[in-house]
């Protein structure tokens, strides 16, 4: 059992939380508590009566205080009344608490022969049972969805459920939680496989209200809105819009977001109703920028299918379009309210969109110091092989980096350093992208890869780094199947352009060129005097016409 | 002379600074203070030697200190060096201490005359004096246009200037500023006659840079560019673009906001550019929506041309544009630096806009309290008829009372009260306006005083507010010229309708029907839970069709 924590049962009358429970708590030598009971002992009365002197609010209140007092102690095994996980309070106190809560789930026709003889009991007085468990189940089954563990039960005997239980008590991982520390919003990254197919539970806690608009594209949306959608239905949440764009970047564009917001607030999408994004950078970039504006500002959700999502652009909160005159010209900055990094959806990328999103992940290697760069060196070509405990790891440590890089300078606003530091390789990337155009034949994190190379040797003419360091970042992103020099992109630049592009990027202050230079892995910074003549020699060198 | 102030002469050498200072301090019975001969007594140097010893910024920062000094004491006249006003530090000494800053503004041949026989200056040494004072004029001229009072000087007698100069302090009217107390970024409000003409002194010290770029429409800018344009340029801005969209309503729109971003990037627009809205409340959203967005948010300005604009719209940081789905369903919380309301655009108002404006100011006092109502039952008419002093009173009394709710619910968060109130009236008058369309035929403010004697009458209908109360607001509005009643607006509403608009509005909740309520002047309050009924029943009785 995971070191220490109490396990609630939760579910409906009959789930048999008090048989199973009784029986874990035996198996496991934790003690037992039912919380019907606890409560009883504590006003001196059956439940029965509080019900019918005080009334339903009074009886939950001194529900939820009874049961964060059992859990405040050593580890328990607590079995909760029907009702306790379908209080919003009660359900807060129990995550609190750090306890593990199983919600035993069974069907109707289980639970009906379970109660047979409980026909005394108020619940059932003047009504039948079976109309009694089923308007219950409708209303409770959205909130028990948001326990930890799901135990699907059936007509096997207590044992035979304890069992299962244990083992998946036993098994359980709960996915990694990073925190983004900000002044207006603090939010969670939430990292792990599965986490769409459980997306209900881990947003309601977070969001105003069960009601969501999701867009995505028409490569992921078949392949993930299923998983998404039986997530949301499962914690009762109504899905009011589900837009869908074309992939790739022609799609980062005013006139998509127009569509997208006639088609939301078309089918009534209100202040509450949180937009979520499923997809990569483009959908992430396009559905928050939406959210930020549409009705000047809805709560935005944050679930990227990409590596170079999940590693970076869905942290931060950077939000935008495109104009004819540039990339991502026009935006806001909105933080989502979560982040669910479902690492199960990395399986179905391409190869060459994993590769590019390493690329990032090796730029926070080299940004983040020579722990995290060593295990790059390691583990990348496992990692952009698939591996998916490498993969795990990359977005982790990534998103670890960002978040705190973001949480000092939310706004980029810092004028050395901060947020401008995750622009390594980035001024050359910008240019080398826009002088290939947006429709493919470049990807972002392979124009990350060559401008990696490119500001390590950069670095290494300035004299700032050793000379051995671009050796190692080029051979290494050649390693894990990335192009890192600018002969491996198979066409001909122009150093001028190139230079051109340069002193037009966002960052650029009055045209002069603006570098993030490296000292060494974990020793970047800003460089806004790098000579254009040194620059233009670098890229003669490199192979660029002039 | 303004009640204990002192008074700081400023300008280039040769403009009689230390003569016409003597004067004016005999005259007003003041001490008079050289700031020059101060550091020379402070240093025990002569300036020429700690310029020599020392270098500029070093005699600059003690030039600060000792005049922070000598303004720190009682009223005084102080002569300072023709560097000083130059220096950002130095102006803002001088502005926070409340002394007034008075330019003797000379021209060139003046100057040249005047410093004739000081050629053994150091400044001149080696050079043509012509040539040094003109590249002086240039440079500094631009900080010399932020004092408060500028007097254009020539070869008359010290007596001649010192006696304007006295004259001109005695007339001095401060612009009135009213601060916007917000969490993260603080702004005035700033009102007076002439602002636009000053623009570039006012703003300059609230913005990054002196670049700007203007958003205004065909009917404003013919009437105040020239005005703006030059109170720019008196302090040495760079206007980047001016953009100019047609009037009215169908201008706020997406397309319309994206050929601005590419109008103004396309001319170079950077993050330190303000983006300034010169006109009305169509001019105010669109513009303050682009800069929200425009780099992911530019700083902005409001330079309000329209009574609705300055007693309403420029306040608050509402910023958005609308969907064919409906009015400002799309936009961004996006504060401006600063607000100029020059009261002297008011007079090129059209009578109907001024009317219309006039009701947002009617709404201010019925949600201020006695004190105004009764003000604007006394001078509403005075005011629609143009009289300056009433339209400045309004728009002060106006953008306190909205400065208050807005400090307090910047974000319209507020469950009950806070912002909301702000749309007393409005529930009837967007249903109103919506059913007239936007195209001119119902003002937005003439639809708010329907609003207003609706709001009133349905108040009074639940026994909230006494029976008086409706007649007081209707025959008031009436008496300015506004439309009171549903019959004044010459078309039959049906009431179906009317309760559709209602229920579809942006503050409705769950269709819930939400007014703004009066139990009298001063006690506004919301009420989400008025039966649809009453209120068909009042529009019937109205005169709406059912």
């Amino acid at each position: 059992m995971p070191g220490g924590r109490s396990i609630v049962l939760v579910g409906m009358p009959g789930a048999g939380k008090s048989a199973i429970g009784r029986r874990l708590a035996a198996k496991l030598g934790l003690p037992f508590r039912d919380a019907d009971t606890e409560i009883e002992l504590a006003a001196g009365l059956p439940i029965t009566e509080i019900f019918a002197r005080y009334g339903e609010p009074h009886f939950r209140d001194g529900e939820k205080r009874v049961i964060a007092r059992l859990l405040s102690g050593g580890p328990i095994v607590l079995a909760t009344g029907g009702g306790a996980f379908a209080d919003a309070r009660t359900r807060a106190a129990i995550r609190r608490s750090g306890a593990l809560s199983v919600w035993l789930r069974c069907p109707l026709p289980v639970l009906l022969r379970r109660v047979a003889g409980r026909e005394h009991r108020p619940m059932f007085l003047n009504a039948d049972p079976a109309e009694v468990l089923e308007r219950l189940m409708r209303t409770r089954h959205p909130f028990y969805a948001e326990a930890d563990l799901v135990i699907p039960c059936s007509d096997e005997s207590p044992e035979a459920t304890t069992r299962r239980v244990q083992e998946a008590v036993a098994a359980w991982q709960p996915p990694l939680r990073l925190p983004v520390q900000l002044s207006e919003r603090s939010y969670e990254v939430v990292i792990g496989e599965g986490l769409l197919a459980r997306a209900g539970a881990l947003l309601a806690p977070v969001l105003p209200a069960r009601r969501v608009a999701i867009v995505t594209d028409e490569t992921v949306g078949p392949l993930h809105l299923p998983a998404l959608r039986q997530g949301l239905a499962e914690a009762g949440f109504a899905i009011a819009a589900e837009c869908t764009v074309p992939p790739g970047e022609a799609s980062k564009q005013l006139p998509v977001v127009q569509r997208l917001l006639e088609e939301m607030l078309g089918a009534g999408v209100d202040r509450r109703t949180a937009i979520l994004a499923l997809g990569g950078g483009v959908v992430g970039d396009l559905a928050g920028f939406a959210a930020a504006i549409a009705l000047r500002g809805l709560p935005f959700v944050q679930l990227p299918t990409t590596l170079l999502a999940q590693v970076d652009s869905s942290v931060g909160g950077k939000t935008g379009v495109n104009l004819p005159l540039g990339k991502n010209l026009v935006g806001a900055f909105h933080q989502p309210r979560i982040v669910l990094a479902d690492t199960g959806t990395l399986a179905t990328l391409p190869v060459r969109e994993l590769r590019a999103g390493y690329a990032e992940v090796a730029k926070h290697g080299l940004l983040s110091g020579e722990a995290l760069w060593h295990w790059c060196e390691a583990e990348g070509e496992a990692l952009v092989g698939g591996d998916p405990a490498a993969l795990a790891h990359a977005v982790l440590e990534s998103c670890r980096l960002k978040a705190a890089v973001v949480a000092a300078d939310e706004r980029e606003e810092s004028p050395e350093g901060g947020r401008a530091l995750l622009n390594l390789g980035h001024t050359f990337g910008h240019a080398l992208e826009a002088e290939c155009g947006y429709g493919g034949e470049l990807l972002h994190g392979e124009a990350v890869a060559v401008g990696l190379g490119l500001a390590a040797a950069l670095s290494a003419r300035l004299g700032e780094c050793s000379q051995e360091l671009p050796g190692r970042v080029i051979s290494h992103l050649a390693a894990c199947g990335l192009p890192a020099r600018l002969r491996d992109l198979g066409r001909e630049f122009s150093a001028a352009a190139l230079l051109g592009r340069m002193r037009k990027d966002k960052k650029a202050r009055d045209g002069a060129l603006r570098f993030v230079l490296l000292r060494g892995p974990g020793e970047a910074f800003t460089a806004g005097d790098v000579s254009p003549a040194l620059v233009e020699a670098l890229l003669r060198d490199e192979g660029c016409a002039s």
